[in-house]
């Protein structure tokens, strides 16, 4: 967000990221920094409504403090995941939350008061990476947050590209392993059932129960913890990462072919085990590529704040029109 | 191209289109009418120079022959195949021609001397069935044209994806049998190699061969033969059909998941096989798809021409910059 000082457009905006989760909130300044950050769990096993009202809460009190600050909310940016319709302003489908076609630009400006915009979380952080941070000077880019499972945003000339249906990029749900895992999107073998933090995991455990003749849950919690087993040269470790490995390059090769992108941004919790990923990365979908150009790989800047400061991107465009246009495809 | 009655803009236009083996040129009225046409074999055996040579020739000639009508030429579109740069107006690459950075724009100019619009021959088909065929009312559509391989062009409202370095939207060359034969591209197994015209009677022929333990020749002569014979339950003819149409199902499935188009308009020679490809093809990406929208497969409706009149439109916006943007992305 670049600093404006114009009476216009200088208060202050509030950037939600409505996530699997975690909701997050940050009220940033005209300048871009962010003044003020909280967070709360979405409540999501009490139901879509507890979501939507934990999200009109955080509104609510970002919205007070801001008050307290002496600098009132000038606009709001919603980020969620599932299905966004950024036109129309409805979280389409949440399997996460279990929603359908929740208003939700509708139900925040109506507690706000002030003009709101709803965005996709992944094409939100996309925004951001665009803007601030590592896809800056990249006309055509993608940024895929690896997380529980893969995202994807496809980045055109600053903007978003969703689809006709607002279901472009699910580079996390092609098919790589024909006839593998069940993945929760109804087919067998996506990208997501092993590249992401549960998959990781419970195939480390899987590879650790054989070895050990028992049902291990003994060992890592996490997938960073298997990363960094995988770092101290841990043969099951290793062996997982490795796939890890294969099936992104394998994913990104895919992506490069058909949208040909000047670099590729990796964000989320596995794009923070940097050594161990991005060399053996890099030279793995090089070795797939013949005629295609190879693009850039390289880790997100905003790390885990790219979705709220994207929120907050989209919260500043509705003040100032001309800059944006992001949260529209082009 | 929609009638114009401007004194401004109601010239003719010449579109070319520089394929593999031909050169095809029309002339097209201010109502978008070709009111003549002529096609002349490349000659790209004789190595790149006579290609461009055969290219200002045949300028040269629509030229006069339109002068000989009383409407000169205004503007002149070229579509190539390849790899072209629209904004640099140069021909890259095309292992067709044994080219690189041609700068076919310019040429083309000084021999003309009016104003020349460059444009890739699929992309340029794109828009010619965006703005006059199968692609219209459709925001996001992919045009798929199936010849000696498996081109796409990735329609954006209207204007066509290059991608970062002119490469998108390479579906012929998505690996889909790891492995399997040698693409020209330098992979192996790509969709090229099984679905394309060399490809169909190439695989036909093995499997005929093995079954009359000969290296036949006889049989059908190109990949429409092979279709006929696989319309009759020829039951090599019949293997070899429905491999490509796996193939296709398969390759498209990818690209829905990660475009999600409205549409996919498929064309070229082998999507002549109408009721042999369609249906089929429709039922077995429907069972590829889960989460995904199962877009419409339908039939291009310029057939073979729509390079041709994809170039005429760049032609034309030449005139009317207001109209198109056709050469650039989003």
């Amino acid at each position: 967000m670049s600093p404006r000082t114009t009476p216009a457009d200088g208060g202050v905006v509030l950037g939600v990221d409505v996530g699997g989760t975690v909701v997050k909130a940050a009220l940033f300044g005209p300048d871009g920094t962010a003044v003020a950050t909280t967070r709360r769990p979405t409540g999501a096993h009490r139901g879509p409504e507890a979501v939507v009202e934990t999200l009109l809460d955080v509104v609510s009190e970002s919205q007070a403090a801001a008050e307290r600050r002496g600098t009132p909310v000038r606009a709001v940016g919603v980020a969620s995941c599932g299905i966004v319709d950024e036109r129309a302003g409805v979280g389409v489908f949440s399997a996460a939350f279990g929603w359908r076609d929740v208003p939700l630009r509708r139900l925040v400006a109506e507690r706000a008061g002030v003009p709101v915009a709803l965005g996709h979380d992944v094409r939100a952080g996309g925004v951001a990476e665009a803007r601030l941070g590592a896809g800056r000077g990249h006309e055509v880019f993608l940024f895929v947050p690896i997380g529980t499972g893969v995202g994807a945003a496809v980045m055109i000339g600053g903007r978003p590209f969703g689809g006709a249906h607002r279901q472009a990029g699910e580079l996390g749900h092609l098919v790589v392993r024909p006839g593998g895992e069940a993945c929760g999107c109804g087919q067998l073998g996506c990208v997501s059932t092993v590249v992401g933090g549960p998959a990781v995991l419970r195939h480390y455990r899987e590879l650790a129960a054989i070895r050990n003749g028992t049902a291990g849950t003994a060992g890592p919690a996490d997938a960073a913890g298997v990363a960094a087993l995988a770092r101290e040269g841990d043969p099951d470790a290793v062996r997982v990462w490795s796939e890890v490995v294969d099936v992104l390059a394998e994913s990104l090769a895919v992506a490069v072919t058909l949208f040909d992108p000047s670099a590729i941004v990796l964000g989320g919790g596995l794009a923070g085990a940097v050594e161990l990923l991005f060399d053996p990365l890099r030279e793995r979908l090089a070795a797939r590529l013949a005629f295609q150009v190879m693009p850039e790989v390289r880790p997100a800047e905003l790390a885990y704040e790219a979705g709220c400061l994207g929120a907050g991107l989209l919260a500043r465009d509705l003040l100032d029109p001309a800059a944006g246009r992001t949260a529209q495809d082009p």
